[in-house]
């Protein structure tokens, strides 16, 4: 980022909104080109990039905080999948002309606390205009112990397949947030629609995959697509029971009373869960560690050879599905 | 990035365009959540962002291959004035729905060629769908070694100040573009206006800054602005002789006909090239260091003790200038 002095709006900004948050030493209070970070011993580097941008990815009336958690969510979702701990993240904001201070407070408030929060600080980036909608655009890196990044390639026959927390709530949510209206109660809507608004990356579960799982990802797509990925990485199939596929009370409340949303859930994105393998032999002490992290895990099916990974419905018989995957693109 | 699977638009878009040049093993073809990359023993990492907007940052007419080029310079820029040798970078990439394949190809193109030239590898990214100008976010990761890395702060009474290659020629270059007519050669033109369209930065420059300058940073937003900067962090004055900024033939063609256009050279924008600082007793070596690097570097000036950076015009009175630095923002 450009320098704490007071010779261009840019630095101004950032002087008074991002600055005072860059805790990190190494992050030169963004009054330099770079900052730095000595990388700790023994480790690799895991680096991922997300974008999201308004109108796309979040809604332009959604709450500033929520925005900024959104946006960092969804890479801190990257480094759980892959057993990674956080190291810090570079911001690249593009603004357009009218945006307000009060969002920009309300935007460097929300990166604050999730930087405390996920123990990940602010080390540098760029603000730039643009003649469109908000991009935010967040590069982030992690460590792990040299060599031990989790891969979607890895699974093998036998393991078994375990998600965390539920799926389909960010999905369902979005739907309710585009107005389709669903016998709930408002404690259900909010859960749905608060689990579209911001992800619940599982990085307290990270140590727990990096130690057990033989191949992860995240689910940010939906979970069928996404798992089909994984598969296809691995080269292996899978049998997935869909009946076992963890989901909220609200979800369930959903499916009840609409059986045809079960497509939604099971392929829609937003999820940020995390999906992975584990060696059968190792499956009785992931579940103990998660349990000791406290993030939900629920095993959903087993690795086969072969190439496909099927969803078995509750006649035995394999579901199908109009698209696998949710696509914003 | 996405997988390389076929089962969305920006899953195909990566695997077309982008996985064949992410030839690093730490990308994994583009083909996981994220990458990895074992970073080298004794170092500091040093990250650094920076975007560029179409209609902001370069026209939306040109050349697909130089819009990727300028977007990876700007930050190999950075990581030079820090005494930084790249190792990598993450790429975001905001598309609007009617970009076209042939674009896409020679934006590809421009990324590989320059990843190969700077030593400079695709690690990942991202690709989103924007209803608004083409955004390009870069974040990429240096090393140097461990305590190393040149800060803005750090010039002390009695360094010298150099700059490298000439000043003004990317500002001037911007005029031409707009349609600004001056007498110049149809080679001093073209000089001037690629200054603009692609930067040239002083990665070669990158070691000899790290082993003998006190203090230094790219010049990007005007080199009257950026210097006052390094001197402020610095709590240092200077005299610079205006007279020895170093000018390209072109510029000196532009300023002998339009002694106006003097200001525009020393405060516009985008010339990428580093001022720095070097101890009096390690200015030979730098001199000599940078020759054997072919990196023109010229020194215009010396550190005071006090406050201000001044520019001291032929007559030995000060320059004053409209506004000191450029800015996009």
């Amino acid at each position: 980022m450009a320098t704490r002095d007071d010779s261009s709006p840019e630095d101004r900004l950032i002087a008074r909104f991002f600055a005072p948050i860059a805790i990190h030493p190494g992050a030169l209070g963004l009054s330099d080109d770079a900052a730095f970070i000595k990388p700790p011993t023994g480790c690799d580097l895991v680096l991922t990039a997300d974008a999201i941008v308004g109108g796309v990815h979040f809604f332009t009336d959604d709450a500033a905080p929520s925005v900024a958690g959104k946006a960092l969510r969804v890479n801190l979702s990257d480094l759980a999948a892959k057993g990674a701990r956080p190291l810090g993240f570079l911001l690249s904001l593009a603004l357009p002309k009218d945006t307000g201070d009060d969002w920009l407070t309300g935007f460097a408030e929300g990166l604050r606390s999730d930087a405390v929060l996920f123990g990940c600080p602010l080390f540098g980036g760029d603000t730039v205009r643009i003649s469109g909608p908000i991009a935010i655009s967040i590069a982030m890196f992690g460590s792990v112990p040299e060599g031990s990044m989790v891969r979607r390639a890895g699974a093998k026959p036998g393991d078994r397949v375990f998600v965390s927390g539920s799926i389909g709530d960010a999905a369902l949510g979005l739907d309710l947030r585009k107005g389709v209206a669903w016998k709930l109660s408002e404690p259900q809507r909010q859960h749905l629609m608060s689990r579209y608004l911001l992800p619940q990356p599982r990085n307290a579960l990270a140590e727990a995959v990096r130690m057990h799982a033989s191949s992860a990802m995240d689910v940010s797509d939906g979970l069928v697509g996404d798992f089909a990925k994984l598969c296809r990485a691995s080269g292996v199939a899978a049998d997935i029971e869909a009946e076992k596929v963890p989901r909220s009370n609200a979800a369930k409340a959903v499916l009840a009373a609409e059986p045809a949303m079960g497509e939604t859930a099971l392929t829609g994105g937003d999820d940020y869960e995390i999906i992975c393998t584990v060696p059968a032999a190792k499956a009785e002490s992931f579940r103990a560690t998660a349990q000791a992290a406290r993030v939900a895990v629920t095993e959903i099916g087993e690795i086969k050879a072969g190439e496909g990974a099927r969803f078995i419905g509750p006649d035995g018989k394999p579901l199908t599905f109009k698209r696998a995957s949710f696509s914003h693109f």
